[in-house]
């Protein structure tokens, strides 16, 4: 029970103490893309293009090793560029994308399926998608028939929610301003 | 062997057949984060600032819950505003941020680990980070200690590379520049 005591937040003086300023080399890394492995490229396109509004910008397929990306994210069309190497350089330096993985044939296999990462073994969470009212989205998805983990107002968490794709992975929605008070939780 | 005859890429008229243009409703729609379980904050928070070279935008301690939220990226340290409040609703309407959840008391735990979904069961792969040049960057990752799933030059995937953070989560370090060859593979 000692040690149980013990859990707690990270304090102040700890986190100040272990976040570096950033170095020199890293000025242009930025944060491109977070994949996901996909049973069925179908489903997941017209999930994540017509339930949650982001674009195709470009699909890869790697015959030599039997799997296709598909680079999704919200840019507007007019700058997706018509000849196809310099699309997938596009692809590949947008900001905030999500590739999706297809393994050729897994949307075949009935016994096949991918885990979400929130339940046992957790890891990965959710991928998080900001918008300007919380509760007009998820009207919009309840029509769509879209499946949810969380309801707006379920749990403590009042105004934000968390549905399903269509492997099951969650997609926090929420909207950050009236954030601000999350801290009295 | 006859299904296993079929399995392929989605070849283009199905694909363009179930894209959506977004609807008008989604288009303030942002992706604004990638959750991932961490068992030791003072671990991962050195490794997204030190190494990756992010920097942390918000910690909000949530008491009633036991957990705490890092919020990271790559933002200008002179935009983060001073009020508390207002520094949350910001760090939780930038683009392209990592969160990083830690449940109290996990890094007392020798037997607690997360799952990295690149083994079974999988889904979740990585999350990427465009850089000026995978060879630089990595020879600083390696004098750094960094562990890699990838080498630049292994595999049939030249000039890119998977590193782990200290939950073992990938991360790919990719130059769009010079990917649009790709297609080949």
């Amino acid at each position: 029970m000692a040690a149980k005591g013990e859990d707690g937040p990270l304090n102040e003086h700890d986190t100040l103490a272990v976040c570096s300023e950033p170095d020199a080399s890293t000025k242009e890394f930025m944060m491109q893309q977070t994949m996901l492995r996909i049973k069925d490229p179908k489903k997941s396109l017209d999930f994540y293009t017509r339930v949650l509004g982001m674009r195709l910008l470009q699909k890869l397929d790697l015959h030599s090793m039997k799997f296709s990306l598909f680079l999704l994210g919200y840019e507007p069309r007019e700058e997706i560029p018509s000849d196809n190497a310099a699309r997938t350089e596009w692809a590949l330096s947008r900001k905030a994308t999500i590739e999706l993985t297809h393994n050729w044939g897994t949307e075949n296999d009935e016994k096949q399926a991918y885990h979400n990462g929130n339940s046992e073994p957790r890891g990965f969470g959710h991928i998080g998608i900001a918008v300007p009212d919380v509760y007009v989205a998820c009207k919009r998805f309840e029509e769509l028939g879209v499946k949810f983990a969380k309801l707006p107002d379920g749990g403590k968490m009042k105004g934000l929610a968390f549905i399903q794709d269509p492997d099951g992975y969650w997609i926090e929605i929420l909207n950050p301003h009236g954030m601000g008070a999350i801290h009295s939780l």
